[in-house]
């Protein structure tokens, strides 16, 4: 299912996608803080609201590059070689990504 | 608009939310690795969704605490008081913070 | 588990939700139409959208009038019976109905 | 930025994406239905996340068909003519859409 060998489509991005985890994972440390120090639980909860926005851009990011490239990769893969079901599996793949992220 | 000297309705809870901060905190971690590792896409999407569904999860504990403790609390006070503002109060900032978790 | 006698929270803005309603029903049917005229799935999504904002807009407002009504009503009325329970029940069916939304 | 003329990827499904619709439609003049005779609100807020998911569902499906035709006719496209924008076009098309059903 997952091949990890190949170039991916976030490759380019990849410092930009680690800079925006790093963030995220020090707004996540951020709540601890504010929970240890009993902060008020409204205020918790907008800066939860902050990260659920930032991980939707990061899979936005993400699922657009897999649309871009493997999606479109395997579809000039099919072209080539007349076979269209490894376009079908990676729609596939990205609508169920998507499917995840709604709910 | 934040009150830190009282005791929230978390407060109980708090090793339980740290715990769960901590977790989430590794898995942000574990994206970034991913990421590093040139993983495939929809295998970090897949990642990036538990970690929307463990933040749900932190997010509906404080809002349930939130009801059940300030706007309870509220209620409690402004039948001692008849000052029925404060009640008003904490109820549009749980419909506020609320509404910023389904957007 | 339903109480269908007593005056419930939304009574007042009754007319006005049900004008949100009939907006949506029409938006809806609107949809239909687009897909009936074979109009572009991107242009259909955005209705669809538009429908999502239009909906959460009428939990909020009815989660809003829940905690203001049924949760403080059962903190009132525990107040003079000294039963607690009545609020317990009230606060996790608000939390168990932002759960359901938020998924 | 819509094309009416071409068949896209929901004509095949037509009919069945008419009947949820149809379907959602009866849902939201249910949920009129149990305002008007003032049901509990934690009641209609069931049936509103009932009708998010059939709406979830019935994007994800125009979201797949999406990236199956449109974005996929867009990749067969540019490998004859030899122009990548097309393609780059549809993905962010897709990329928009969905940003928009995770808000």
């Amino acid at each position: 299912m997952s091949d990890t060998t190949v170039e991916h489509g976030y490759t380019a991005d990849k410092e930009a996608y680690l800079r925006r985890l790093r963030r995220i994972e020090g707004q996540v440390r951020g709540i601890a803080r504010m929970i240890e120090e009993d902060k008020y639980c409204i205020d918790v909860l907008t800066q939860v609201s902050a990260i659920n926005k930032a991980l939707h851009a990061v899979s936005i990011g993400l699922l657009e590059e897999h649309i871009a490239h493997c999606v479109v990769g395997a579809a000039n893969e099919s072209q080539l070689t007349g076979n269209p079901e490894i376009v079908q599996e990676k729609v596939q793949e990205a609508s169920a990504a998507i499917s995840r992220l709604l709910r």
